[in-house]
């Protein structure tokens, strides 16, 4: 474990947020904690006193704390997925995650940029109304040809931010299309994916992202696809 | 001037995310050549030679460009504003524009996520259809929340990144509001105006935003006044 001053992780198993950034901290070795967030059911600390927005994922760093509820004096909170991936990727410089050249961090920065301003508007929408279909496939080639073009990774061969950013999204992707769970017509999932092989290096970067530790180890398969089934049952219209 | 590899801007005068570029070169004092683009009459080779989403601000870097037109052998092309303002500040460290402090990036990362997310959202709607003054308000009193309490700038005595990207959009409120151009009800700019005096430390931020040299040199006020008058205007129901 990386040592760094004492840093709590508020959490929630279903957020691609949070995913964000358990990745980050499996991939960093930064000694945490963590505490689970119920969405449904916030705690009544939990916005006073950790994260005014309410959101996961959110941390306090930097002062030891007994009390999980409350930020110790000396401590900061900080939240945002991406800011604290990156906040993380910087406390362990070892862990690659943020590359050292700076071209390299550009490109990262802006395939995440592709990632929300993109891919993820187009995923959400064609999960959960059935349209866009063709959205979704010109954000995938546009990431695509921002991919390094001997991977395995978006950078090449280390996992990088870029990675970590889009991972929980990809794994969700594939977890609702191959299991057919969407707002699509039936049978549309499993036929989306097939369309996605097709798109040049995607599939080996997909399979890329499934297949990193750090990313298995944190995605809750039965317990999302239950969890979004049911979700997507009732938006149907 | 800071020395490093040859570097074309491509940027455009009215544009508030070019002008984030064009702060950050000025504050990192980094050498570079720049490229007007008329963004009404793009030229031909723009988007296919230089940015595919034909945007501006945009880069060329790394390799000597005899043409403009076009990225030599060995150049990389970047692009995104905010990508381009944290690439700058790592190729010029001692400018401070991101500070040394992992704790103190995040921070200003969260503050740039807020312009991004709230304030600008809530800003241009106010602007262009003169609805939602109150999420603006909510929007500056949330920025407040996150600044330095010694200021001047977000993050205490040194202008870093969150200064350079809410700066350009700032620099508008004021011009707009002061002279009234904007699509609310006639004479509610100024009035807006008086209403941010009151938010706390507001003030005293904006102030020194828009006294800052590298904000005034990029700011055509006159400019930007007739040419957003014309905007609201057309907009206007």
């Amino acid at each position: 474990m990386a040592a760094v001053a004492p840093l709590t992780l508020y959490t929630n198993k279903g957020c691609p947020y949070a995913q964000r950034a358990v990745i980050a901290l499996k991939e960093t070795k930064i000694a945490h904690d963590e505490v689970e967030i119920d969405l449904q059911n916030k705690p009544v600390w939990y916005q006073p006193n950790i994260n005014p927005a309410s959101k996961v994922p959110a941390i306090v760093y930097g002062a030891k704390q007994e009390d999980k509820t409350v930020a110790p004096p000396g401590a900061v909170k900080l939240a945002e997925s991406l800011v604290l991936v990156e906040f993380f990727a910087e406390l362990a410089p070892d862990s690659h995650l943020l590359p050292a050249d700076p071209v390299q961090r550009a490109k990262a920065r802006f395939f995440i940029t592709l990632v929300g301003d993109k891919f993820n508007p187009a995923w959400n929408a064609f999960a959960a109304k059935g349209e866009g279909e063709e959205a979704v496939v010109a954000a995938i080639n546009q990431l695509v040809g921002e991919l390094d073009p001997a991977g395995p990774y978006a950078l090449g061969k280390e996992w990088s931010i870029a990675d970590t950013a889009i991972a929980p999204f990809v794994g969700r992707l594939y977890l609702l299309a191959k299991n057919d769970v969407g707002n699509w017509p039936v049978g549309e999932g499993p036929k989306f994916l097939e369309k996605l092989d097709n798109i040049g290096k995607w599939e080996k970067y997909a399979k890329a992202l499934l297949a990193r530790p750090s990313f298995q180890e944190s995605f809750p398969a039965d317990y999302l696809l239950e969890r979004l089934r049911a979700r997507y049952n009732a938006q149907r219209k």
